[in-house]
């Protein structure tokens, strides 16, 4: 997909940032509050970020946190990256999931991001 | 739990490490070569960590990929976490999980880590 088509290079909706990665609401949020942590460079892959980058996103996922724990008041949280097709990524610009956790959201939330799997979440 | 029996207290069966962190093979593999990283320190949360153990967390991540890219040659990967028993967690010690991914593994990849609540994967 190239730079001019993609929908995270627009910063749509954005409601946080710094100086390399955004913030913005998940469009088809798994919970309250789902929220995505994305690079401003346009790159695919976790793999392909700079020190610098993980950085700037390990800032916001704090940030995130905080203002998520005083809207939402969740019982916990799953971070998570899909890494390519194979793994369930769709738009192919690196995103951080921050995906807020409630006690009922589940009947068994054991496992958690084991569930990239289906059948393989509980063990 | 306390420290004393917490089993990733113990670094049994690890391969890998740095100065803060930890890496071995998970006892219930999702996948074919299905790691973890882990801080040497006992803290239950990646809202816990220092700025050194995550960045002792992503040299892991980053190592673990180059050897399982060679070991196992997969098509993708999930990295996630599990912050609370809310959203997963069963050993209470921070833990997170490298998932190579395979086509094939399941019947439709998409939504990746959003399987943390069954149900909303695919959107």
């Amino acid at each position: 997909m190239g730079k001019e088509k993609c929908i995270f290079c627009d910063r749509e909706d954005f409601f946080r940032e710094n100086q390399l990665a955004w913030m913005k609401y998940d469009k088809y949020p798994v919970s309250p509050g789902h929220s995505l942590i994305i690079t401003k460079r346009h790159i695919e892959s976790f793999f392909d970020t700079t020190p610098e980058e993980r950085q700037a996103i390990n800032e916001l996922l704090e940030e995130a946190k905080k203002l998520l724990d005083q809207q939402y008041d969740p019982d916990g949280y799953n971070i998570g990256i899909n890494c390519g097709e194979a793994a369930g990524q769709s738009i192919m610009h690196l995103h951080v999931h921050l995906i807020p956790r409630y006690w009922g959201d589940s009947d068994n939330p054991k496992g958690g991001v084991r569930g990239v799997v289906p059948g393989k979440r509980i063990y």
